[in-house]
């Protein structure tokens, strides 16, 4: 009863006015400490660990500390309580003891084998967060931004290759990790380490799937300050950001593909339900998360006469845009898709359309406001994940699991990057080089996705021995293999201090000059992609931003009522000049690139015979960006005139 | 059985996947409709619904939705069950139910009489979050913003009066509250509607201090777009920022006053001990909030020969910024003193020095990022607020209690403006006029800190009717007294208008021409901030930013090789210029306010004879700002030609 009183004042009185504070305090002070140090190493020009490994190091050494300085084992947990009146686990429990009634809430179901691995301290668990927190509020900005601040001209010059990497790539990684995995396990089943009704083929792809999301921040952050070839940055950037995509969604339909009796056989219809699953979900959360962006595209575009526009008040405008984004993901996730996808989207979809229609403020602000955001919360996930090793309870290090795991690690990556690059340069012009090949081998890094998608399910034994084994993995790749990043670079000779406007433009010259004859192959072949841009340019874009000609001399004359209301009054003067291509940069470059290359001489012969042998079939292999070829969308640029301004 | 397995799948898999998605996304969407509402407001120039107003509308609506339409109790909850076992409350619970185990955390302690009142649904619950969220997250961004947007140029003219208002009016309110309140509590007992054990007069005193916190930021937001006149407008700002922190500080100090025995008579000996608590909590405060902006500045303006300055890199000093006045806050309160006083203090020392030492590209950023979080915190508390009306499930609706509230907030306020605003009148020489103080009266609107402050704790019955009346007050202020505000400005006739630099220029000049005599009385009796401005502006400023004369000059001269080091390169050259006084005013304005009227003739005699009977006592009532008198600082304008550049 003392005891009691004493554990109930203290939570009372103490704890009261400072609940939470020495755990935000903790956080504040690692990131500080953090920033610090890049600071120390911006000046000394230190590249061998990046802010992100920074943060998870000071987060082990914090992990240490509170885990063996505080150490004051809470007496009472640990024991399992009966209650025969109890039928049930409501979400909510009272209990009467000694005549006090206390409320409890659910938190997990826990397997029998942790209960006594749950003897930590309070301060252990109040370190470990809700994993809910990682995907509602840490991961989106992260997500949003990487799509906020792709550079859409590098990246769809190069979107053939990345949608191969991304979408073929990730699914090989996932089902060599797993293969490979499986093998270890059965080992280890063989050996006497494991049960062989504890870990599936369906765990074993399971994890193959989040091990298949690559997170090379470390590396792109090294690319960006060194200026290295502009190709390679985007190859690795715009796979990194699908794959992330592509992984979660992935997880999500593995993780529902429960065939019928035996959990080892393969069951095909189980299998093409997954598959339709995992297209649905992503083609969902793409429908999802860009309609939220054209909803913002259309609020900061409209220009009924009543109404000042909402640009006039850019703290209005900049909240509009925040809330709208998250709402996005939290839409896509409450509907049961992918949030992350549908955030990536909403933000291509955002600076494609809506970045236009802001004021120059509002520009400026959310910029920034991203920016910074993505900052904060990828260095949280990386102390967390520091801190995790030592405060998380139930790690089981299991050496032939994680050392299998890093085998197909490396293998899957290269079984992604080698083949799949082979078949790519087929059909490139450009080629990629061997040393681009090898240097995206070496940039295979894990980092916070796959620490998400671990932490989320933590409940089993193979679940948590997943978690432990990923969470090395992430340790490992982000300090050796981000660390190793500049001499890599050194040693495989890739240039850096590129200019990337220059290089395109150069790469562009060069290739209209040497490989002028393949322009008519790709232009039939890339149809799809030419039909989009087109219904782009000359509906959407007038349609939600200033941009692009104005919709009276797109639509057919009997809509012009419509057209006129519809188009903003700016649209007609400027319709040529696109501004703001330093930072997003407007698909109409595309027009412009084919405009500087429309008086080249007409395509003649093709010199390497593979693009003709393939045919219709190259769509997925060849560039669909202008890499390949020329868009024909010299009308919509000469049309205006023929119905001007009524 | 069954049902139980419904319920964990259910859990399992639906929830699993969306944790908190959905209660984010229903804040998100409110706050989406107020921006859009605020947005059609400034259109047609509405003015009697304001955003925090209409946020707590639109949660109002939502809360009704939730509670009426979602309508699924959970039969589990109400029922108490005795575990015989159970010794104490350990903050985590296994528990076996039918052979599976399951992990309870720790929530509250519940009174007997809120067991049966505890049927809410689990949306209810969830939508009600988490106090600590508010204290830790929510407020410190809205606190730290008002010290940082703080105009020091006319918040230091006013010194005086404001910090009169602040710390006795609201030491005034709380006891004149506490004081009504009591009468009614002994009307309740006597009627029957309270147990006379159930409400001591501590819990009046800790209502009274409560509710002394204003907020008037309808009132505000109202004055900044109509550029009502500046003292008016700093003599609300300025009380509303300060007398959060002296009713949070007080409310602590009464929360924990406990006498020994008897709880209703008066114990000198726990009474005073709480008024020492009150000071040592807000002097601890200050200190602590002002060291970490020092702290800050001090890492701003690091200029060692070896390193690039931080603000090379903008986003780094920005997070840097951030970080450590969040971690003020969290200090404070980990420390067991009052954060919200640390972040106050800790925002005004961040705009007097750090501001100037930010690269132009950060002193963009932390405004735009802290006027960001202020709006976004300010609508997720009014919205909770609306929400809060019908989702908190334990509310007590005593009609007796809320009207006696409401009268007790009335009068309280009265004798709060009306007596300080004479006494301050007899040694202003710029009197308060009677429409500025009904104006002042009329803007008594309370809001989030006193919603905050109700809510901290809802364990007890006295708890729960302070809450709901707490929670009643503020719709009403905000609605009725927000709304009104425009109609009452017209009536009370107050101007509009006003530039307020014009402002000030205008009325230093009148008082210069008109109240010259009282320049020695007033440089006399303000010794106490004459030495604090001389030590600021000689040593503090030199050390901490690149303003102000080189320590050089101020220090004697056998410290030159530590000033020569101690002092930016930048100093020696701009001594006189200060930048960026548009958006923060330096205290050295108070300088050039000086040497602007340092050609007046010699001070005469007193014409109006009230400032010389109070002599040297009028530190307190006296305007300890420029408005009063003229600092003598010439001596270090004149002084770096002794000890120039070595």
């Amino acid at each position: 009863m003392e005891k009691l009183k004493k554990y109930l004042s203290v939570k009372d009185e103490d704890n009261f006015y400072h609940q939470g504070a020495v755990e935000l305090l903790i956080f504040n002070f690692l990131l500080i400490l953090t920033i610090l140090t890049i600071w120390l190493f911006k000046n000394h020009r230190f590249r061998f660990l990046h802010e992100t490994g920074g943060a998870m190091l000071y987060g082990l050494v914090m992990g240490l500390i509170i885990r063996y300085v505080t150490k004051s084992p809470d007496v009472e947990s640990g024991t399992v309580y009966e209650c025969e009146k109890l039928k049930s686990g409501p979400s909510t429990l009272l209990i009467n003891i000694t005549n006090q009634v206390y409320e409890y809430q659910y938190k997990r179901e826990i397997s029998h084998h942790n209960v006594n691995g749950h003897q930590g301290n309070a301060m252990l668990q109040k370190m470990t967060f809700d994993p809910s927190i990682f995907f509602n509020i840490l991961l989106p900005p992260i997500i949003f931004h990487a799509g906020y601040s792709l550079k859409k001209r590098h990246f769809f010059r190069n979107l053939g290759s990345i949608l191969t990497y991304a979408f073929l790539g990730t699914a090989i990684s996932c089902i060599v990790i797993g293969l490979i995995m499986y093998g270890f396990v059965k080992a280890m089943v063989h050996i006497g380490q494991l049960k062989p009704w504890e870990f599936h083929f369906t765990d074993c792809l399971f994890f193959g799937s989040l091990m298949s999301a690559t997170d090379p921040v470390t590396v792109l952050a090294i690319f960006h300050e060194l200026n290295v070839d502009t190709d390679l940055y985007t190859f690795l950037f715009g796979e990194s950001v699908l794959n992330d995509a592509v992984a979660i969604v992935l997880t999500h339909s593995i993780s529902t593909y429960s065939p019928k009796e035996n959990p080892n056989a393969f069951d095909a219809a189980a299998f093409f339900q997954s598959v339709g699953n995992f297209l649905g979900i992503f083609a969902g959360s793409f429908a999802m998360g860009s309609s939220y962006a054209v909803v913002t595209a259309l609020i900061s575009f409209m220009h009924l006469t009543k109404f000042t526009k909402l640009c006039e008040f850019p703290m209005l405008e900049t909240g509009l845009f925040f809330l709208l984004s998250w709402s996005a993901f939290l839409s896509a996730e409450a509907a049961g898709l992918t949030g992350i996808v549908a955030v990536l989207f909403c933000g291509v979809t955002q600076a494609h359309y809506t970045y236009n229609n802001l004021s120059p403020d509002s520009q400026m602000r959310t910029k920034q406001l991203f920016e910074f955001m993505n900052f904060l919360a990828e260095n949280v996930i990386f102390c967390y994940m520091g801190l995790a090793l030592f405060t998380f309870q139930n790690h089981i290090f299991n050496p032939l699991f994680i050392f299998g795991a890093l085998v197909a690690v490396f293998v899957a990556r290269a079984c992604n990057i080698y083949p799949l690059s082979f078949l790519l340069n087929l059909g490139r012009k450009q080629k990629i080089p061997r040393n681009f090949q090898h240097m995206m081998m070496f940039s295979g890094l894990r980092g916070a996705i796959a620490f998400a998608l671990a932490i989320r399910d933590t409940g089993s034994q193979p679940q948590q021995m997943m978690f432990t084994t990923a969470l090395l993995i992430v340790f490992f790749t982000v300090w050796v293999l981000g660390g190793g990043t500049t001499p890599m670079l050194t040693w495989l000779q890739i240039r850096v201090g590129v200019d990337p406007d220059e290089d395109l433009k150069a790469k562009a010259a060069s290739q209209s000059a040497s490989n002028l004859d393949k322009n008519t192959t790709k232009a039939e072949s890339a149809w799809l992609f030419r039909i989009w841009y087109g219904f782009d340019h000359k509906y959407l874009k007038p349609l939600l931003t200033h941009t692009g000609p104005p919709l009276t001399s797109t639509l057919p004359e009997w809509c012009n009522p419509v057209a006129r209301l519809l188009t903003s009054p700016s649209a007609y003067g400027d319709q040529l000049k696109d501004g703001d291509t330093d930072y997003i940069i407007n698909n109409d470059e595309l027009a412009e690139n084919y405009e500087s290359s429309a008086h080249t001489p007409v395509p003649a012969q093709d010199s390497t015979g593979s693009i003709q042998a393939t045919g219709k079939d190259d769509i997925q292999e060849g560039d669909l960006g202008l890499g390949g070829y020329k868009l024909q969308l010299q009308h919509t640029a000469g049309q205006p005139q023929k119905n001007s301004l009524a």
